[in-house]
């Protein structure tokens, strides 16, 4: 346990890649994809050891909170945060920032994303311990670098700058961050030593909330609103006057991620940190990123259920419910669901999220919201 | 309408390259693959015109005679003949032969599979009267030769000897029949006019039981044993006495096809014309066959269901009760059914079969008998 430590997960992404496993009211952070536990689930067991489970806190969009905490039976109620609607990572880490800064003025906050993968948990917890530290000592903005294992071009990169010294071993300066590179300048980045930006940040609270006022005054100044008519309370539990404000005030926020709204900007004033770590991690973007992650047969088939192969190798498949029998088909994801199919070419498996839209344009939309 | 004329329907098979849609309870000939009737409600409703539905009998296995009877309600009990266990067209064709005779001394048989596939109905029946009456005129055995589309590997070939002249346009003699040729041979045998054995025969019922006497005399004599237990009575309602009759004499019987018991050897005696035909024909033999036939849309996909496609070209889907949708896949076919999923590679699917081998060998059998 780290004193002071809270967890923050953002539990706001739809996941629309894994359609058609997930839907609306089924988002990828629910979805048990590589085990039998769903990825929300996993990751809040991930991070009890840092804060205990008092201090590990869900922030979600308002519909999704009853879904959630039926999911995690283990989370008090009260550590719920919900979000009038989804404005992007910004404001709903701002707000955050505020709950917990009311709970505890010294708290360190680690922020992560629900629907992620860690081989590691024994050193991704050890990781996060340290950039705790880290960021108390040093006040400054802490991200989780990942040593790349491939030239991933879904990823955003963190450029190094000077280490911090040999009392912070694997401690440096963030130079710029990349977003998405092509093939090239992924693969140079990679040999140049950038790291994969995992989206695990760490930082003081009140660290936060200063930089957010001073970078995003119009973000800053809404927050200050919330936070003035909250009187104190909780906003995991707010009455139904701070709910209307909650509600009108979001209303006026901007979409903007915390990379964008913050880190760069702090990064370019030598305030963001990084910590290069290597617990084995994927932001398990795709179907053909879950392949990578899971243990495959002797023809390089994984999945969950039962199948039977003649001739197929590096298949994907999904189907807990029904007999899959694949015949001489190769680099294949099939994910079967009770009223949808997809058969797809697991190398062009980003491509989902076109399906997704083709099938809404082709008025079968109640495939994706269902 | 024919005098004298009969149709008799062999279903008989069990489609095991249509698994996971054909199972031992529901075999080819009742699936509903190319319409929204099955593939032996099609078969009879093409040939009423030839005998008349009192004309046309179904011959099958004892236990498929429930089905079947369900399937075509339209045809009288009396007009299903069961066989107590499947012996290969040989004993099928000699046992109907049989009945047809006792119904009529002067009958003209015409035989077809339940399971085939034709395009064009009136020229189909034209043909059809056209040779039975050639089989009445000239009391020969008459098989209706396909000229190609396409040099196919999986059926026989029908090798034309002489022309029989121009009363009877189109017919001729035998010199021999192939079985299934390799490419090159199919090829060869395409560009020397030879025919595809459509496994439709005419001929007199009684000059079919003589010449099965000639050359099989084994089945000759325990088809006698079950005329003489039958004592006038009809085989397609036999009493439990002449039941049991059936039951012991069947098991004695050499499982032959009607082609190699028969079919060569008076062949190669100058008794077996073939009329050549041209109405759109299949046997229906494979998932490939099945896409063949099919309407296709602008990129090739075919089937029966709803799907949607991005990127994916020439495929087979039949899933009716769930929406496909195919990302980047080409060449395939995907068929859904409560319980198994098959997705395979469409120019494979003649090992749809040895799938099934699999399945069994895999303590999976329940899959297939189902």
């Amino acid at each position: 346990m780290v004193k002071n430590c809270f967890s923050v997960i953002i539990a706001g992404g739809k996941g629309t890649r894994f359609w058609p496993l997930s839907r609306a009211q089924r988002p990828k952070q629910l979805l048990k994809i590589l085990s039998r536990k769903s990825l929300i689930d996993e990751t809040v067991e991930r991070v009890y050891a840092l804060g205990g489970r008092k201090n590990t806190l869900v922030v979600t969009v308002a519909d999704q909170v009853n879904a959630l905490s039926k999911e995690l039976r283990a989370l008090p109620k009260m550590n719920f945060l919900a979000e009038p609607q989804g404005k992007n990572t910004a404001p709903c880490i701002g707000l955050a920032a505020l709950e917990v800064l009311r709970r505890n003025p010294d708290a360190v906050m680690v922020v992560l994303p629900a629907d992620h993968w860690v081989a590691d948990v024994a050193t991704f917890r050890r990781t996060l311990k340290v950039a705790a530290d880290l960021a108390i000592a040093q006040d400054q903005l802490v991200t989780i670098g990942i040593r790349p294992d491939y030239p991933e071009t879904g990823y955003g990169y963190i450029m190094k700058a000077q280490a911090l010294g040999e009392k912070n071993h694997g401690v440096f300066r963030v130079k710029r961050f990349t977003e998405k590179p092509t093939l090239t300048v992924a693969r140079r980045l990679m040999r140049q030593g950038s790291l994969w930006n995992s989206g695990i940040f760490v930082w003081k609270a009140a660290t936060l909330l200063e930089l957010l006022n001073r970078y995003q005054p119009a973000i800053g100044s809404i927050l200050n609103v919330i936070a003035t008519a909250a009187k104190g309370r909780s906003l995991a539990n707010p009455n139904p006057q701070l709910r209307a404000v909650m509600a009108r005030e979001y209303k006026k926020l901007p979409s903007l991620s915390i990379d964008y709204a913050v880190l760069e900007k702090a990064g370019s004033e030598g305030r963001v940190l990084t910590l290069e770590a290597d617990f084995g991690w994927s932001d398990v973007g795709s179907w053909a990123a879950v392949h990578r992650m899971m243990r495959k047969d002797t023809h390089g088939n994984a999945g969950n259920g039962r199948w039977v192969q003649l001739g197929s190798k590096n298949c994907l498949i999904h189907a807990p419910d029904r007999l899959v029998v694949l015949l001489g088909i190769n680099d294949a994801v099939v994910v079967d669901t009770p009223d949808a199919l997809l058969v797809g070419d697991l190398k062009r498996s980003q491509e989902v999220r076109d399906l997704v839209d083709e099938l809404q344009r082709q008025g079968l939309g109640s495939f994706t919201v269902k």
